[in-house]
């Protein structure tokens, strides 16, 4: 592949990346608004016309219950070489409160080096990133160097309800060798990054019944058990003070990082007084022996995330109460399989329970983590097009949280899932006054020019 | 004085003091309904009006901010006699839900051994057996064997709001040795019985801020400490798993029971296994080495009345709370001081609380516990006259709760309280159907009439 003919073409029309963009960027895709319903499907029509333009075949508009799903494919790269499936997604946030905005939300402003719309960061940006890449490679080489099937579905904002429906149904359509993501942010500022770990959840519900009635604290206070101080004592034992989890058999599964992946955190520029001044906390908190950013996304963790029971209201109400229940999650690490630490979560609950109080226990929610090994071909391939996209080695990062479609991706297409985002933590993506950097959608553009001339590279 | 013909008295007007009652019952003296102001006012003028029947003296209806406060006096027993003051008020709860009651609220209704109305039990019965047993004492000896004076107010059921100030602006007025209040219950069907304990109270509040917003569970999760979390460990701190409080110095000043008090606690009829059936908890909770009934009301505790924190609605938010908060009450007895209990309290708190956290203790309101002492005269007197009305001997009990107007007669008028409740648990004093039976009615009257007799014998 002619890369340099490409990266050429990619700085001449960077004018004209950045105008076309500002068109994507005018049409609100709000999806959850019903107002915009036909805004949305004007917008997957504008997905579609894109990829027709930059030479995508087989394009279509699937329908879905809600919003559509726009996939376009190109599959002449030839059977020997990998095929990737792009992912994004063309709806957006809604826009209050509007009086935040200095420029209005769906009409694209250039301050500085950045674009400031609705979309702009989460995800339009990104998928233009990957729409201009294709259109580069096509344009000078009349082909892409490995096979590409995209994926921009209308309904992210609101949970993807059909997306999951959809792969299962097109398997065979979507069927690939790997799958690209650009919808997360790099690390920081001038820290391009690749994420490649993602916590799962097991998230769980316990209620605690004492008394069959709530009951005068004065006449039986002493006598009975409290749901509530029950309830204090199950979360106790659930985590002791120092952050390690004591649920029998917890810890089994989890993956370890390995002291590469150690070393690839210590790289990662992170100032702890900082972050502890942004969040006003004098003292960090969790499991011995592992760095704050390890902590927060290569460790396992429990936390409460509600809690209930008795009076809440205002002054004093001497009420002994009937049912306390709080919502107790966990973040898993890969390996951990979330229904397996449900039934031990659940088991250790009723292990500690005091036969005093009733105790049930609901799971509600629960996911995979999901990890791509650091050594892995597709890993060095994206390490390779950052550098030559940005200019510098990309750091590694791990996110805490889940990203459902990821999850979807893996467990139903069983294709390892390549975190490349180009947003920046501070763009507001759901906030008033998002914007994208315009040197980073540059810089997107020419690294996924790269990553799919060196994931041509791998023996398939 | 002439006994016999007291007693002779009062039941020969059996039925003519049940048909009085009727008249007082019938007056619609809900003392927090807006719509029942003047209902309230001629409760009051009834009242009066019973007062001046009776023989009492210096009646007088006394203006409040609120209802009415009625007093009357008969201090002509003599210098050397002691002085009785008997409280208790006219006012009544309200009647919903209305539909629940076989017959109307304020239609008086005998069936069996009871009469149905609002306010029979709580308090116009029982404020009716003293009009009543005064009055035949006056009817007979032309006197009372001790000096009485008598304070019926109008706004028990809205918290006696008026009550102090009233108490504080008549000092003089109200000076006594004694003060008698009948508006609890025996300990059950034919168990006659002395209350001569009550707890005191005094409720916090704990607010834990971890964070200064609520975060992404997965982001920061196992990176900051969770202020559920957090709050879940002080409360376990509080109390260890058989409910013995953990907080510096807090049973100091307990008093504890006497062998003697013990004892009489034994001598209680009381079904743990109906107990625990009525409350369907299959095992009971509490301070070991003392029995069910002396944690409930001879023994502190502690209890959490409400938590709060975090998501609390359906399903699955992954939140990590920025705020939880707490109500948490600790029920003393006697000679604990409630204001130094809250220190105790704050202090231990204080130094429980993790740096991670952010902790704020409020107090909300408390109060002293009350106690007569078993062997004083005016129990010995109390215990005489119940013989005499009941044909046995009462037992005694001590309650788990705070009745605030005691408090403030001993408080305000530094005089020992003795309870005497006439009603029974299961006489639905705050619900539909409340009745009051007519034969500890008449065994009130009988056993008030002594009482006042026995107090007579004892020397100033």
């Amino acid at each position: 592949m002619k890369m340099e003919a490409v990266t050429g073409y990619i700085n001449k029309n960077e004018k004209n990346f950045v105008e076309e963009l500002k068109e994507f960027l005018r049409i609100p895709s709000i999806s959850t608004n019903l107002e915009n319903k036909s805004d949305v499907r004007k917008c997957a029509e504008y997905v579609s016309g894109q990829m027709e333009k930059i030479g995508l075949e087989n394009v279509k508009i699937f329908e879905t219950p809600g919003h559509p799903i726009v996939y376009g494919e190109y599959l002449k790269a030839g059977k020997d070489k990998p095929t990737v499936l792009v992912y994004g997604h063309y709806d957006v946030q809604p826009v209050d409160p509007l009086n935040l905005w200095t420029t209005p939300p769906f009409e694209p402003d250039i301050r500085g080096d950045n674009i400031y719309a609705r979309g702009s960061a989460d995800d339009k940006g990104q998928v233009f990133i990957h729409f201009k890449s294709i259109q580069s490679h096509l344009e000078i080489n009349k082909t892409l160097p490995v096979n590409v099937k995209v994926l921009i579905e209308g309904e992210e904002e609101i949970g993807s309800i059909n997306l999951d429906k959809f792969i299962e149904d097109n398997k065979e359509m979507l069927k690939c060798d790997y799958v690209v993501v650009s919808d997360t942010s790099m690390f920081d500022h001038e820290v391009p990054s690749i994420c490649y770990g993602l916590r799962g959840l097991a998230y769980m519900q316990v209620e605690v019944t004492g008394p069959n009635r709530d009951l005068h604290s004065g006449s039986f206070g002493g006598a009975v058990d409290n749901p509530v101080n029950a309830l204090a004592r199950i979360i106790c034992k659930l985590k002791d003070e120092k952050g390690k989890i004591l649920i029998d058999g917890f810890y089994d599964d989890v993956l370890n990082l390995t002291p590469k992946e150690r070393e690839e955190y210590s790289k990662l520029p992170f100032d702890e007084k900082k972050y502890m001044k942004g969040l006003e906390v004098d003292e960090l908190f969790g499991e011995e022996g592992y760095t704050t950013l390890e902590r927060a996304s290569a460790r396992p963790t429990l936390d409460c995330n509600g809690i209930w029971g008795g009076f809440q209201g205002e002054g004093a109400k001497t009420v002994l109460p009937s049912k306390a229940g709080a919502k107790i999650s966990m973040r898993l690490v890969p390996n951990q399989d979330p229904q397996k630490i449900e039934k031990l979560f659940t088991d250790f609950v009723k292990k500690i329970s005091p036969k005093s109080v009733k105790v049930e226990v609901k799971s509600l929610h629960g996911g995979n983590g999901a990890i791509t090994p650091l050594d892995s071909p597709a890993m060095d391939a994206a390490v390779e097009a950052m550098k030559k996209g940005f200019g510098k080695t990309p750091l590694f990062t791990r996110e805490g949280g889940s990203i459902p479609v990821v999850n979807s991706f893996q467990t139903l297409l069983n294709a390892p899932v390549i975190l490349l985002g180009f947003g920046l933590p501070d763009e507001n993506a759901h906030s008033p006054d998002e914007h994208l950097n315009l040197k980073n959608f540059q810089r997107g553009i020419l690294s996924i020019a790269h990553y799919l001339n060196e994931l041509s590279k791998i023996k398939k």
